[in-house]
């Protein structure tokens, strides 16, 4: 498998734009379009939250109803377009229907995306400057692409991009977006992912559902759920391809730790390992609590080597854990390392305190923990929480 | 029922000291003890962390054997005795036996609690001060209660008490020390409540756990959950008394919103209060997720009206929901009351945006969901999350 890229030199079939229609107040690109120069094979997996927004309802009835077909994606910014009612249903179906009237398709051919503030109905009259803007500058370059995942950001302070060419020689690449809001379950973001290779309407949601299982499922920033998480996967079909599971999982995982990265006030990517739990499952339900808890992330971002909440957060995450068989080690780095044992046979260790102050003041932190009871195994990625968070979060709307 | 006061002018039949015992750095208050003339009768709740301090095991394992003819109960600060393995085990019970012969009773009739660091063994030489000191200055009277208060807490910033005298003429009142690690299903906290009431042995756990749910089980700061988590009921059994539950509830419930009060970083009081739900279990997950939310407490502590994230949450709560049915309110104050209707029929309401605003700005704010399911109710209280906490869980231990 070759490396994956952080930018986009275009995918066979595909034509991008990312505009400003005047959604956001300064002149930041603000609505993207991504279209298809054939018939796409679709899936998509969406919000556990059962507050969904407008936008998400109708990309789930149309999913439902087919697969196949789709040549286009709209996303607006600003405006999440949930609990919106009717309204928001009649905005969704409208702006999907001014997008196929520019590229030339049915309307039920056209899936939309948003984000922005809940409870607020979408601006129409930008969301039409916004489509017909965008359709006139679609385009397959590198630039249109870096455009296009800038103009679907809100907090985040960098856009998300990430591409592979295969040795069958077909590509897969895909944007993201989402600082804040962002839990494990669905990974509260927009993402998008496209290729030219072919994945049978059979195969599609199943291939995206693993993806996700390993990547956008794999992170947690606060522990809070959007009304929007969208992933889609568009394939064009057109090149055969065989095993395309690890360059899928591999293009999904970059987005989804880029995501991490630029967590909201992030200042320290962390990944926590668990594993000798009863099940997969009881070792999700630990990683993610201790990746959720305050007090471990204000820890993280404190630089304090203070891993009893660390233990604190195994123990409450409501399944059974025996601290006499738990072991604790933390590493800096992004890669599996078990460098400082500091937590064994029901007590800490006689671990160097200076050591274990200066891992955790490192910019990436590993933290496993062996619950010593089975075979269960989770990697959760996740980042501090920070003053920033607070300040970002406290304003949001202003 | 009398008034609650928040401070407490003696319980006949009890004496109390707190002391400075060399466990805080400086010269604050940081052991505890509270000795009973005669044999109590005792109930305790605790947390339900799989990880649990070994004070806690030791207390569990006393209270299964037998709930009468309890003395003394010691308390000491800086150190959780969590994740200390078996010489923290022995450590607890070393204690138990210094307060036993400084009191003249059985070691067995001695409980202890901590709060603290986890993963830190006990300074033995430092409890042992704590306890010779203590002994020498027990007392009876309301600036022994004071110092009482003050000697258990951690980051709280001021010391929580309560008492109530009955028209039976019996007093109930109680200490509780807790600021962060404050979440529903076990408080999270320290709290010990003791009465001269009459509590038989077959009641007296009932009454405690009852009580509990609607007070300690009620608060959240950041829905960590500790190690440590213990509530202690004392009663001598001297006055006859007859229907315990409701004062017992009152003064569990002032020492709880005290500790909400006094959340790590809190500038606001936020009541949660669910109805509607399918069951009342239902209800409080959707409130327990709307109070532990970040992004919730955030918007708080900005005074942004940002009511979507309210709906976030409770969407996010794992329970069926249904948006279309629901409503939501906010008031200011601490009283129930449905002042702003925000939104209805599934989409926001006309409200008065500067009146939201106003209502988010107060220092106590209502906010009522109706989920238009049932007829399942809870009411939980909260603080909003802000730059403070940050700064004080960023560097707990230092």
């Amino acid at each position: 498998m070759t490396d994956v890229l952080s930018h986009i030199d275009g995918v066979p079939g595909f034509k991008v734009a990312g505009v400003h229609a005047g959604l956001k107040d300064d002149v930041a690109l603000d609505f993207a379009l991504i279209v298809s120069d054939s018939p796409c094979t679709v899936a998509g997996v969406f919000t556990t939250n059962q507050v969904k927004s407008a936008h998400v309802l109708v990309d789930m009835e149309r999913l439902q109803k087919k697969r196949t077909g789709y040549r286009a994606v709209a996303v607006n910014t600003k405006c999440a377009n949930a609990c919106t009612g009717q309204q928001g249903i009649d905005n969704a179906l409208q702006m999907a229907r001014w997008v196929a009237e520019k590229v030339g398709c049915a309307e039920d051919e056209v899936l939309v995306m948003s984000t922005g503030v809940i409870g607020t109905q979408l601006p129409m009259d930008k969301i039409k400057r916004g489509i017909e803007l965008a359709s006139e500058k679609l385009d397959a370059g590198q630039d249109a692409w870096k455009r296009t995942a800038e103009a679907i950001m809100t907090t985040d302070t960098r856009p998300k991009l990430a591409s592979l060419k295969s040795e069958d020689s077909y590509t897969i690449a895909g944007i993201a977006k989402g600082a804040g809001m962002i839990a494990p379950n669905m990974a509260t973001m927009l993402g998008l992912v496209v290729t030219d290779a072919a994945l049978p309407e059979a195969d599609i949601l199943p291939a995206l559902q693993k993806a996700s299982d390993r990547s956008f499922n794999c992170i947690s920033v606060d522990g809070d759920t959007s009304t929007n998480d969208t992933v889609l996967l568009l394939s064009t079909g057109k090149v055969a391809a065989t095993d395309i599971d690890a360059p899928l999982e591999a293009v999904c995982r970059s987005l989804a730790q880029g995501v991490v990265r630029d967590g909201e006030g992030a200042s320290k990517f962390i990944t926590i390992q668990v594993f000798g739990a009863e099940s997969d499952a009881t070792a999700k339900a630990i990683a993610n609590t201790i990746a959720i808890s305050p007090l471990v992330k204000t820890a993280f971002y404190g630089g304090d080597a203070n891993w009893g909440r660390i233990m604190m957060a195994a123990g409450r995450a409501g399944v059974a854990l025996d601290p006499k068989n738990v072991k604790l080690w933390v590493a800096g780095g992004e890669v599996e390392r078990r460098e400082l044992l500091l937590f064994s046979d029901g007590m800490p260790t006689d671990y160097s305190e200076e050591r274990a102050t200066a891992i955790m003041h490192e910019p990436s932190i590993y933290v496993t923990l062996d619950c010593g009871q089975g075979k269960g195994h989770a990697v959760v990625w996740t980042c501090d929480l920070s003053h920033d968070y607070v300040s970002i979060n406290g304003h949001y709307r202003s």
